[in-house]
């Protein structure tokens, strides 16, 4: 799409013939995505972009780096909610390839396949469940019963997704307008799961806004765990019943989530970190293989004694 | 329905050629309505009232004002709960007319569409989902994949509703018989969704027990969040992930409930109130736009001094 | 299977002729079940195992009783995991009988019968649920939409179960390999539902991994609970929206779980206990009719005292 048709939609008088493939954050903008600075917060981010062009208040317009056009305006992030549904895919497509199936794959009646759906060989998918279009899924694979999963995600070999779970909703993406209304922030990436991966019953893992949400090799997932948009878990971790991460969240490999423990977003936890269940993580984890507790987080060595200092107040 | 027949049916040898249209509380019952006193706390809603009769113990027997018939019983609130049965909508209509349903609207295959359903134009329902008897669903609204809307709920205008939710299943409610039996009180209410909303994935929004469950227009709720019957959400409110809102909870208009944060019953939060993720609100907040924490909640500055306190109980 | 088939698949190289039948844990195997040593704190069932043949380290030899099998091997869990596979009946039955049906039930269009499925009579089967194959429903019972109940689950006469609800799915179990990959524990067990039970909308109730999970007579359920494998709730509990109760947990008979609370694996709670919204239960709760909050969990009384104590530090 031209720069100008997405300008001309937000009444912004500026001209310009470049083309935008896509919207990006400023770090992973290529040279055909259009970017935004929502906060001064991410200044060193806007000052190395590599994207074609940016949003930006007037005042960081000098920040702006050669070779990246500054759009100038007073919302920017407003700007980047209201121009994302330019690029939304359509909710189901009419056309397109019917579902390439390999040997030996059951399909159940009840089931529907989106267009250009490919399914590798020896998988089973069961009765009612939704497979969007452009999904691909590898090979020995077991989709049961009412699961849906959206448009574009892809999922390895070997895995195992149980029932009422949900693959690719929307993000919770929204700007909020000063008169309080608040402009869906379309979800245009998808969710990308490894092979070797079970997922309990019941959960929720999310597109990304822009890019994958991703679930690496071996990863193990209980039921009625929500994952945000734009997470990604490291192989082999475990998150166990309930647990909750906000968006961004990145966990290394090997680190395992207690039960109903939760993530506040944009934060890296180190690699074989374990968090107690209810724990909830606020700040990123540096050091890896260590055991962390409590809400605020704690060492759980450290949260043990705590408690026991507590419950001294009782005395 | 002749109250009599709901006596005869209750065993209470008490005759009257009043008609009951329904079942509703004391406050809201209109004078061709039944309803009950379950405790003291609600006397002078009892005084009050304008229902055409309540179930009552012979103690607040005088209590009852002129004009409303009191049926003296011994368990008012069991005798409230088998009368529930009598009002409770049939499961499945099997006569009525055939959905009507607006230009530019695609139903995709393998929904299921009760009977006097009314869809506005441009929407989208899709595959596996279930549109209940007597649903309304307005404009250029989305229902995705798996979700199910139970019979009677309203939904508005430009609504989006992620896949895996439930609308209008029943309210957890019911009375206790001295034997330790449970009697359930049928939930003959709905729910009713405004314009603008979107509702995350795997959600579960309880149909109200009389009346309706209340979501306002602008609202934004996250996936796998609880609303219990009665509950009535405000304009503009968002709900982030694995939120729990007990049944009556009324949040007024633009409130934000942090992840994981829940709420007792019957209690009320001022408008632009912020309650932190994990904050745990058991009394109504009478003062608007302050920011909550913990469990039991205090202000959030008081939380985080009250945690830095306590982390030095570790010294 | 001979034990010879299941060592060769594991590449144990020890003759055996018994005939076996399942796997069980060491208390419950049967002379016709293979068992295993996990850890020495399970010493004295091992002593005291009926199980034809079990799996052990070297040195715990010499404690498996005469009539038992020793089956000694490096890596008694793994092995376990392992022959576990061999056991998992079919995902779905290819032969077996039709549905049958008591009368005066109504199944919906787009439901899914198995195989060897048998129903009531006065049931209502609804829109897009999944009955796997051999499960047994009761008389009078409605199965609301796109409700999933896989192989083999039992429900009684009476009950209630809401939309999006999966009954069956594999409990969350797997053995870890020294080179950090999970091997899944096969679920070959199910889950038993007693009669006049209700099950709110999108719980999770997972299959045992021998044995059932189960659910007594007369249990209440609200929304987004989660039942992990294993578990037994006892006649009249009540669970109150998004409980989490770890594997193996009993509740006793009419035991309240606040909503939010959640049990660690493995213990007990005695018959009329409370356990307020947001307990966390880490041991068992041996004297009955008590009422408990926080985490780590303490009498409720006292809880309250201690949130007294630490506001005051506020001071």
């Amino acid at each position: 799409m031209k720069l100008k048709e997405i300008l001309d939609y937000l009444n912004i008088s500026q001209d310009s013939n470049i083309e935008i493939s896509g919207l990006n954050g400023l770090k992973e903008a290529t040279n055909s995505e259009l970017s935004f600075l929502e906060s001064s917060k991410y200044i060193s981010s806007l000052k190395d972009t590599k994207a074609a062009a940016v949003f930006v208040n007037k005042e960081f317009k000098e920040d702006v780096p050669a070779g990246t056009l500054a759009i100038v305006c007073d919302e920017p992030y407003i700007n980047l909610a209201k121009a994302s549904k330019l690029f939304a895919p359509k909710l189901i497509e009419n056309s397109g390839n019917e579902a390439i199936i390999g040997e030996n794959t059951t399909i159940m009646p009840n089931v529907h396949l989106g267009k250009n759906v490919v399914i590798g060989k020896n998988c089973t998918i069961m009765h009612g469940s939704f497979i969007g279009d452009y999904v691909k899924i590898g090979d020995n694979t077991i989709i049961y019963p009412n699961i849906t999963i959206y448009r574009d995600c892809k999922i390895g070999d070997n895995c195992i997704i149980h029932s009422g779970t949900i693959i690719g909703s929307d993000g919770f993406g929204f700007a909020h307008t000063k008169e309080g209304k608040y402009i869906k922030i379309y979800q245009n990436g998808n969710v990308i799961i490894g092979s070797d991966v079970e997922i309990g019953a019941n959960c929720t893992i999310d597109r990304a806004v822009f890019s994958s949400t991703i679930i690496e090799d071996g990863v193990r997932i209980d039921n009625l765990v929500h994952i945000a948009h734009n997470c990604k878990i490291g192989r082999g971790s475990i998150l166990v019943t309930q647990v909750g991460l906000s968006g961004s969240t990145t966990l290394q490999p090997y680190v395992i989530m207690g039960g109903q423990s939760a993530t506040s977003g944009h934060l890296e936890i180190a690699a074989f970190s374990t968090i107690a269940a209810r724990g909830g993580v606020t700040k990123s984890i540096k050091e890896p293989k260590k055991t962390w507790a409590g809400f605020p987080l704690i060492e759980h060595r450290e949260w043990l004694k705590l408690q026991g200092k507590i419950s001294k107040l009782l005395k």
